[in-house]
């Protein structure tokens, strides 16, 4: 089994990669897609007045913060928008998907973290009323009859909090966190470099090895985005996923591109 | 089994109605509900400068014009947000909700209509690039399915088109479909009055029982939005479901309230 994961940025082209998919798919593998949408968020909350607003933690991780009015424009634009366009493509080519929330079925349990702890103009504050949550468990009997009975599951990173609202996951560890669930054999986590490079200006200096164990000396290289991608990887290893794939969405027939070893294989 | 289509309309309450569906899903009754949306995405449509287009086709019966854009903003406001809240609602009142539009798993398999007859100014004309459909099978398996595991599906009314489109479908007609592939006992239509009114303008006019085959006869008393719901009747007595109750979804426990006969039975 492989959980894809589809990113959320601008321009990560996922005709290209559901088109791969499919080919997949029809050839017998089973494939769990994961999908984010932070570009879709952002142009939707600027359109409606409520514009982005990304803080970053004492820890040194930037993340949106989602406040109940931003929750439900995430709902909109991710599991809205992005999760069915995603649906009806692969529909188009044959796949039968089936699109839902980790809200469906209780799908992704999460503890929410309603405040956080921020550094804003250099000093550090509270941040309250945050609906934003970290994955407990997967309904995994849920995934795996979907499968079962021939649907290719694509789903949103919401997740439904112990408090029982509806809240924002990071895609990259949700899919990381279904992985570990299921014992996947790979999980690949489509960007739009062709890995973890050393040097983020140059695309040839693609790290193309990383020895499960030896991640955190790896971690430095990380920059921005890159950061979650790295700390989903050790979550899915930790999980038990037995590789970890950073490749490129951009790539010609995406999927067997990461699967022929051209990204970053940890584990 | 009781399939029950909650309004899209304004002020529709759905929190009183969720709450009495727990109720009875707690006490052992299979529940699907369908939903709308059309309020929300004409909120959406003028936010993002696209507004509603309202047409009237030449049998009389008016329908939101759904170009891509359109569609997309309907996948938004439907599938995004009122079917996510809706889930999120019934998930807080304990009852394991999965939300599904009807491109999931080819839940709702449709014919496009991309082009319509419409009245315009007084005159005819065909209008094209319309994303709507009409709904031509259900896939019951994946909804016995999901009932046999515990889950209530949640249906958003879009449609896998056999042109490859996410349509938009009439949540009333899509209710009595899937009412009629399940030979449903009952289909309980929620609406903001008591049920058809011999008078609209007089809540103690309501008509309290329809017997099956003359439905015709009181057609015209139908006015807007009842037409559509009278149409879903029909079809839904046409697939085999025992008997359409149309209700008020403002009643307290709305559920009850129309299993008790304080509405229009129809069957």
């Amino acid at each position: 089994m492989i959980i894809v994961k589809i990113g959320g940025s601008e321009g990560t082209g996922h005709e290209a990669i559901c088109a791969d998919l499919a080919r997949h798919i029809q050839s017998g593998r089973r494939i769990i897609v994961v999908h984010g949408g932070s570009h879709d968020t952002n142009v939707l909350s600027e359109a409606l007045g409520h514009p982005p607003r990304f803080v970053t933690s004492v820890s040194g991780h930037t993340s949106r913060y989602t406040d109940r009015r931003t929750m439900e424009i995430f709902m909109m634009a991710v599991a809205g928008k992005m999760n069915t366009l995603i649906v009806e493509n692969l529909q188009r080519l044959g796949v039968n998907a089936l699109g839902l929330s980790g809200i469906d079925g209780r799908l992704l349990q999460a503890k929410r973290k309603d405040a956080i702890r921020i550094i804003e103009d250099g000093k550090k504050k509270m941040l309250r009323d945050d609906y934003t949550g970290k994955i407990e468990q997967v309904n995994t009997e849920l995934l795996r009859a979907l499968l079962e009975a021939g649907y290719t599951p694509v789903i949103a990173p919401i997740a439904l909090a112990d408090t029982g609202d509806a809240v924002n996951c990071d895609g990259d560890r949700a899919a990381a966190m279904i992985a570990g669930a299921l014992d996947a054999e790979t999980y690949v986590n489509f960007t739009n470099v062709p890995g973890l490079l050393k040097d983020i200006d140059d695309p040839n200096s693609l790290i193309r090895e990383i020895p499960r164990g030896q991640l955190e000396k790896f971690e430095a290289y990380a920059q921005g985005r890159m950061k979650k991608k790295i700390m989903g990887a050790q979550e899915a290893l930790d999980g038990g996923v037995k590789e970890i794939r950073l490749a490129s969405g951009k790539a010609e027939n995406p999927l067997a591109n990461a699967l022929a070893g051209e990204c970053t294989v940890i584990g």
